[in-house]
């Protein structure tokens, strides 16, 4: 099993990544003192398929456990689905020792968040990660959000877990477009951070999708360090350092927006977003062709689609400019020099930028 | 014009005190660099009394202005205020710019607190508190909150406004009722903060009453100083040190509570919470008869109750069960040894509890 600590001073924790950690979940918690009445926030697939072993390993260990079940959708993102759970929270909230468990991916870890981070000013919540995009991402550096129709994650609180519980034993039930869309994150997290995980990555395909436990423990204990070290030095998004954790997002977002979130999942938007972003960065000069084909042939290779179809070129540049990161005229966008080298570009010209696109089409 | 810093690292600000602050408020906020578009929340009629004042001093230095009422009453606090008011803030947020006006009293105060805390995870807020409660407790420390139909200020964050603004010239306005309720707050400060402030207080009610300028400024600056002075050694109240901010206010919410929020308003409340927990004192020993009926008489002196009508002592003593701070059969209530030496007194036997809670009958 692996243990990576977050440190963040007071609000410092681990990720415990491996086979089983689900089933021994009540004994890491026991050691935490974040209270005794657990309100897990999952969907009915998952409590359906794991509730039993959650709910066993919780109560077997003295704690209570009330399940609540939200759709399996983005738009359990919303206002509307976290104001009737707060009011419901409150209700079994009759001892004061209540934590919340967000038991799911990353919409069910960022609803669970956001209600933890407000009920009564911030109440304890560990994160359950079930996907691999939750584990190797989502669930750590603590932000936690909700969706407004004007655009998404614009509700939201830092916020940090108390643990990370990440069983990888979870991630066999998970269809391959879904390993696949998770494995955009970690190709982004070796491209800014570890050589030796995109090594590892070209190398290990197959290891991957026949879900052998170490090389899953390998990959989410590499991404889950990346991360952890990126958020221990800018934890609020304050110093511009976390912006790294952007690349391959803006242009994603674009896609996934100008697409209206229905051809490309998360990840299949960040591996055109990727891609985007690398030419970018040869079109400037910073990296060569081959660590250009090396990287779109990564994507390739881990069922990433390396075009874009069904949207036109103009409606992801129209959509690029409601992104967060962007004030007014002005831009900014994480490129490459090199693999581990990851560059905060300003005010891109967006000739360039349109180049850039045009070669995914 | 008096200042006060409140010492919180980056998140440090100043709280400024003085007639005709409000029409000075561009000037103040122009170097403060939080934005261009002010959205400001109030009630219609402030609006109507002194929006042009607050939105020409505003528009004057370049800002933009929005205003969005909210009517003036605690259900404003709440999840169905605030989400819309979270909606519409996203569109009326183009140039990613903007930053929050809180400009009212404590239900407004808290309501945009808690909607700057949350907007793309926290952007800028100012408090520009228009009650003489507000200007001496509620705006200052940065506890965001709405309430539930479970219980108030179950929802909210820990967010500091970037800076306040108490304009004095304001509070004449309000009717002598409001300004006895904020008198409470103002008594409070004096017996657990400052001896010298209470000894003002004993001699300057007639100056409270006229509104003289000077006595408004000396009563909102100590306070000021000693909220800021406390919660800059506990800022999310995790060491118990905030707990003295509670004083009188244990059995002022139970009382609140217990007459459904009619009878009494926070003010009144606290000014009975304030004599039982003094008479609690007296019986425990830790102060005499003379201290005990200086306070009564102060507190009798500013118009607010000394005695308790419409409401039975076990409604009472069944409210005070429900107090947020209250886990399981434990309690706790600050006390005092003498002014200025508040203690934190954990699980007082019910029966003296019940004993100082009839002296109020």
């Amino acid at each position: 099993m692996g243990r990576i600590r977050v440190r963040l001073k007071e609000r410092s924790y681990d990720i415990l990544t491996g086979s089983g950690v689900l089933g021994r979940s009540g004994a890491y918690l026991s050691s935490l003192n974040i209270g005794k009445d657990a309100y897990i926030i999952t969907n009915s697939l998952l409590k359906i398929k794991y509730g039993d072993i959650l709910a066993g390993s919780l109560s077997a260990k003295g704690f209570n456990v009330r399940f609540k079940t939200v759709p399996d959708s983005e738009k359990s993102k919303s206002l509307k689905t976290a104001c009737p759970l707060l009011k419901n929270l409150a209700f079994f909230d009759k001892n004061r020792k209540v934590f919340i468990v967000a038991f799911g991916g990353g919409v069910i870890g960022d609803l669970a968040g956001f209600i933890a981070a407000v009920y009564k000013r911030g109440i304890p919540y560990i994160q359950v990660p079930t996907t691999l995009l939750a584990q190797v991402d989502a669930s750590i550096g603590g932000k936690t959000a909700l969706d407004l129709d004007a655009g998404k994650n614009l509700v939201g609180a830092f916020y940090q877990p108390k643990i990370v519980l990440s069983d990888t034993g979870l991630l066999k039930s998970l269809a391959r477009r879904q390993i696949s869309s998770g494995m955009a994150e970690v190709i982004k997290y070796a491209i800014i951070g570890e050589s030796g995980l995109f090594t590892y990555l070209e190398k290990n395909r197959d290891a991957v999708f026949s879900f052998r436990p170490a090389a899953l423990e390998r990959i989410i204990s590499s991404c889950a360090k990346i991360k952890a070290g990126i958020v221990e030095r800018d934890e609020k998004e304050t110093l511009g350092l976390r912006t790294v954790l952007n690349f391959g997002h803006t242009m994603g977002h674009a896609i996934e927006s100008a697409s209206a979130y229905r051809t490309y999942n998360h990840g299949e938007a960040v591996a055109l977003g990727i891609i985007t972003a690398c030419d970018l960065s040869r079109r400037m000069g910073l990296i060569g062709d081959k660590l250009f084909l090396r990287i779109r042939n990564l994507i390739s290779a881990y069922h990433l689609p390396v075009k874009l179809k069904g949207v036109s070129l103009h409606e992801v540049v129209k959509a690029h400019y409601h992104d967060k990161k962007f004030s007014g005229k002005e831009n900014k966008l994480v490129l490459i020099r090199g693999l581990s080298r990851p560059v905060a570009a300003k005010n891109v010209p967006l000739a360039l930028i349109k180049q850039s696109l045009s070669s995914i089409f």
